[in-house]
């Protein structure tokens, strides 16, 4: 019997992804929506879709922690996919865990770098402690967990190849942070939600970081621009800068922007997707779990462009 | 005799300009620094500028009480411009002005739209919100205190005329959010440091909210484009997002350019800049309030990129 599933944020960008996955692969999926999502036209290509897939909403808020152990109850795994907004006040879902007693698995908003190992810089750092807190916080109650780190939504980076502004891979030139060799990964977004799925009743996941790497989206970045070079056959410009100047802009550079180019840092110039090993005793790789998941590759995602 | 001001975030992108304002008007002038801040390479300039003007620096850390409390009570006056992260942390700076019980006025960390006048959606709500709760948190406690509500900065808005990732206005085309309408407010970084300097020592500020809207500089996007179009002598392509289409982008887009996306909504199609009446009851107008600063006006401002 496939667990049941609440999700609270599953409206939002990575949970849209992973709500369709889970009712997909039989999951009894439940989804905590406010009264006010469920009527609103932005969101309702995302609630019709999830009328299709037959998700059950359960009408509630994060802030109401009657209605959200009541929803609990009726499930046996939560995945929060809340916002940037919103992480720190997990410690509310911990509670409603806590009070109703009975979930088996509870998978906090990561779908990230793996916050334990960062070497960010600030506004980045404080942003991955919020994610670290909460994981203390799961560990002291002793709530069973699994932490997804997902790494780079291709969405989202492959894109634009993180060129501030961009909605397409670049082809004259590309600015590359750093000296464009410490690896990063890079995933579809519905591949991660598949892995997160699969992961759910997986005993080999229990109390694990879920690592999302698959030795075909682990690339640097400049073997990314080689790859997108070879399939259009053009060779463009390398704009190198420093890790100095990154420093520098990040300091200069007024909050949203600054969060962005600390991110970019932790990743391209420290490498934290890749610079440690994954040890059996915190972690697992999902493509090494999961075989028969088909991914999609770098190399497949970057063909739209072309 | 000039107030004693300390400054907790003076590093960061305002505050910079801020201490320059403080200590060039001649308050005696404390910038509370991390021991590491003071070493940084992607620091060092804004460092050497603040030794140059005579700032002192005092050693210490948001996240450590005593010498916050310590360095709360050497001034008469606490200024905060701490960075997006630490919004949250600043009851830590409300605590510490309590127990150090010395301190004249309290300038929380503001410098945006006025957060109990906005009609923003999500990610942008739970930020104001964020703001909002600093500010009861500091009524609550009977700290005397002035909220600058500076609106836009100049250099980060009237630069790229809010095209994502442009780092000039525009010479082809332009997207317009909404129907561009809406007065906005754009002021440059300097004579919001020059006027928030001016309200420390003023009475008329205490306990109110000092908003900088120059009339010069309250202009509707499609004035702004116009303006421009003038100076340039071409005129841009418009190209208009309609409301329903932005809240569609705005759910769809991760972190942070959600939250780019929220502020941009609030501002350029519910015009929370300029929707409200400022009433004697809860605000003054800086320009009203300081008729002899001499500020740059949106249309001086853009003469530098023509």
């Amino acid at each position: 019997m496939a667990s049941k599933i609440l999700f609270i944020g599953g409206t939002g960008y990575i949970g849209k992804f992973i709500v369709e996955a889970s009712a997909k692969a039989g999951h009894p999926t439940f989804v905590l929506v406010r009264e006010s999502t469920l009527s609103n036209p932005a969101k309702s290509a995302v609630i019709n879709n999830f009328k299709n897939l037959g998700v059950n909403f359960l009408v509630g808020d994060l802030f109401d922690h009657e209605s959200l152990v009541k929803a609990i109850k009726q499930v046996d795994v939560v995945i929060s996919t809340v916002g940037h907004a919103q992480l720190i006040e997990q410690d509310r879902i911990i509670a409603a865990i806590k009070e109703a007693g009975n979930v088996k698995r509870f998978f906090p908003s990561e779908f990230g770098n793996d916050v334990d190992r960062v070497n960010a810089v600030e506004p980045a750092r404080s942003a991955f402690a919020t994610k670290a807190n909460i994981r203390r916080a799961i560990e002291a109650e002793g709530i069973p967990y699994t932490y997804v780190s997902s790494n780079f939504f291709s969405g989202y980076f492959l894109v634009s190849f993180n060129q501030p502004g961009a909605t397409a891979p670049p082809r004259d030139k590309v600015v590359i942070l750093g000296d464009g060799n410490p690896k990063a990964v890079f995933n579809k977004e519905d591949d991660i939600a598949t892995y997160t799925i699969k992961a759910v009743d997986d005993p080999r996941t229990l109390n694990k970081i879920l690592y999302i790497k698959p030795p075909a989206n682990t690339i640097s970045f400049n073997d990314l621009v080689s790859l997108w070079e070879k399939k259009i056959g053009k060779t463009l410009e390398r704009i190198y800068v420093p890790e100095e100047q990154l420093l520098k802009n990040i300091q200069e550079a007024p909050f949203p922007d600054s969060v962005e180019l600390a991110l970019f840092h932790c990743v391209f110039v420290k490498g934290d997707h890749t610079n440690f090993k994954i040890e059996p005793s915190f972690g697992v790789e999902a493509s090494e779990l999961y075989p028969d998941v088909k991914y999609t590759t770098v190399e497949e995602y970057l063909d739209q462009f072309v």
